[in-house]
C-alpha cells in the first residue's frame, strides 16, 4: 500500500513517526507499507528517499528536498491512501482540493483537516461514487473514537441529540476561571503562555472551532448542515461574577456544542458532577439515544500524537474490517 | 438471514421487539430477516409461527408453543445467527453449550451472556477456526460500545490499563450511601425494593458480576485470564463512616474493576469530579493508552432495551462492515 502524506507540520511528522515505529505491527494487519511521497505547500520528497532523512530535513531546514508542491505530487504520483495533515483553513482551503484530487484518482483518504466541514456532502458523495473511504476521526476530539462509533455502532440507533465540549482551549479557560476566580483576560494570557491558546485566539474563543467540529458530527449522523447553520456565541464575555452566581446554585459554565433540530455553540450552565462539567483541555461528547439513554465519550481534545494515533487507526480500518 | 433466539426472558423479548420494530430499516442494511426459531430451556416455537404470537404466549403462559428445548432446536434446525439471551450462570452453563453448537455448525453468535468469560479462549478459537463471528457487546456495560472500540479502533493502540465501574447495583448502593449517609444494609433494602438489587444480592455486591465482566474486557485486549485470576473484594463491609472520612479529604468510594498486570475488583477511593466518581446505576470504563492518554466511556449499565440495542448493533456488524 502506497501512502501519500500531505501537510508535514506537527501532525504530519507525528503521523510519520508513529507509522514508522509501528510499521512491523501494521504490516501484519494491512500488508506492506510504502511511502509514495511527503509534501507540503512548498516542497516535497518522492521517488527514492529515506523518511527519517525527510523528517530530519524538515525539522532542521523547515522544508523538504524537492521544490514540487503537494498539489503537483498528488496529480503526478501514484498512491493508494492520502493522509491529509495540513492545517485547517476556514472554508476548506487547499486541503479539500487535495482530497478531491485523491478521491477522484480512486485513492482513500485519512484526514485530520476540519476543512471537510465545508464540503462534507461533496466529499462523501464523491468518495461513495469512487468506492473509496474518507476517514476523519482525527477531526473531532483528537483520538476519542466518536466518529467511529457514530458511523458504525450507533448507525442502528435513533440519535436524538449530540452535545459536547469540542474545544479544549475554551474548556481550559472556563475551568481556570471557575477554579481561580480570575477574569477571562487573565486566564487567556495564561493560556497563551502555556501554548493552549493561539496568539489570535478568536478561532477558539469565538466558538468557530467548536462550530466546525459540530458540523462534522451533525453530518456524520445524517443532519445535513453547514457552518453558517450554527448559532454561535463565544466565551470572551463571561465574567468571574457569572461563575460565582452559577456556583451558588450548583452550576458551572461550559462552552457547549449541540446538534439536534438546531446546531448551537454557546456557553451554558452545567451542573457540578455532570459529565460536561469536566475540567481542563479535555473533550467530552454525549450521545442521546432513543433506545438506550445517554452515552458519554471523553478524552484529550488535542495533541499531535493523539491526532496521529486516530489517523493510524483510521488507516488500518480502511483495509481491515475486524 | 435466519436468526435463532435462545433465551426468551426480558432480554430475548426486548431483542425480538426491537428487531421487529426496526425490521424494515435493518433489512435495507443486511438483507431479508427470518426468525428460524425461538427457544428457552423448556419450550420453543419453530417452523410456521408468528413472532408476535410467540411474545404474547410467553408473556401470558410463561412458555412457548412446543415442548422442544433450545438445545434440540439448535441441533436440528437451520440458522445463520444464534442470538443467545439466556441468563448468565457462573461457570458458563448451558448458554456456552448453545454457542458451541452454533459455532460448530458454522453460525455466527450474538450474545448478552457473560458465561463467555468462563470459556473465552475456547469460544474465540472455535469461532476463528469456523470463520464465524462471536459478538458480545451486550455482556459489558449494556449498550456502551466498549467491546466494539477495543476490538476495532483501539486495536492499533498500546493499552496500558483498563479501569471501570462495571456493576450498576454496587454503584447505586455506594452513591446512595455517599449522598444520604445511610448504612449498607439500609441502602441495600432500598435497592431491592426498587428492583436494582436481587433478593440474593451476592452476585453483585461481592463483586462477582464485575469480575466476570473484567475477565471479558481483559481477554478482549489480549490479557488471557480467567475468573479465578481476579483478586476480588465486595462492598458489604463499607460503612457510612468510611464515606465521611473519605469526603473530608475530597474522595468518595467506588467499586473499581481494573485490568493491567493484575485483575482486581475492589472498593477504592475516587476523587470527587473524577470520571469514576459518577453516581447512580451508570457504568464507566476508562481506557489508558500509551499513545493518547486516557479515554472514558460511560452510559447506562443495564436494562433490557439497552442490552437489546447492543445486540441489534452487533447483529448488523456481522453482515455490514461499514
Amino acid at each position: 500500500m502506497k501512502i501519500a502524506i500531505v501537510g508535514f507540520g506537527n501532525v504530519g511528522q507525528s503521523f510519520l513517526d508513529m507509522l514508522l515505529s509501528k510499521k512491523e505491527f501494521l504490516e501484519k494487519r494491512i500488508g506492506k507499507i510504502e511511502i509514495s511521497f511527503i509534501a507540503d505547500s512548498k516542497s516535497s520528497v518522492s521517488g527514492d528517499f529515506d523518511p527519517l532523512e525527510a523528517l530530519r530535513m524538515k525539522r532542521t531546514k523547515g522544508r523538504l528536498r524537492d521544490d514540487k508542491k503537494a498539489k503537483n505530487c498528488l496529480k503526478e504520483l501514484e498512491f493508494d491512501v492520502l493522509v491529509e495533515c495540513s492545517t485547517t483553513k476556514i472554508n476548506g482551503g487547499e486541503a479539500v482540493e487535495h482530497m478531491l484530487i485523491a478521491i477522484e484518482k480512486g485513492a482513500n483518504v485519512v484526514t485530520s483537516n476540519k476543512g471537510i466541514a465545508f464540503y462534507f456532502d461533496e466529499l462523501m458523495k464523491l468518495a461513495e461514487r469512487k468506492n473509496v473511504k474518507l476517514m476523519y476521526e482525527a477531526t473531532v476530539g483528537a483520538a476519542i473514537p466518536i466518529i467511529r462509533v457514530l458511523r458504525t455502532y450507533f448507525s442502528t440507533f435513533t440519535i436524538k441529540k449530540i452535545a459536547g465540549i469540542l474545544n479544549g482551549t475554551c474548556n481550559y479557560i472556563l475551568s481556570r476561571m471557575e477554579e481561580e476566580g480570575l477574569s477571562y483576560e487573565q486566564v487567556l494570557a495564561e493560556a497563551k503562555e502555556l501554548g493552549i491558546a493561539e496568539t489570535d485566539p478568536s478561532y477558539d474563543v469565538d466558538g468557530i472551532d467548536a462550530a466546525i467540529k459540530l458540523v462534522i458530527l451533525a453530518n456524520t449522523i445524517g443532519i445535513r448542515s453547514k457552518f453558517e447553520d450554527v448559532k454561535r456565541k463565544g466565551i470572551s464575555w463571561i465574567t468571574p461574577e457569572a461563575f460565582k452566581i452559577a456556583a451558588e446554585k450548583g452550576y458551572t459554565i461550559r462552552l457547549i456544542a449541540e446538534a439536534s433540530k438546531e446546531l448551537i455553540v454557546e456557553p451554558r450552565l452545567v451542573k457540578f458532577g455532570h459529565p460536561l462539567a469536566l475540567k481542563g483541555t479535555i473533550n467530552t461528547i454525549l450521545v442521546y439515544t432513543e433506545e438506550a439513554g445517554t452515552f458519554s465519550f471523553a478524552g484529550r481534545g488535542a495533541g499531535k500524537y493523539e491526532t496521529a494515533a486516530a489517523m493510524i487507526s483510521d488507516l488500518v480500518a480502511i483495509y481491515d474490517d475486524r
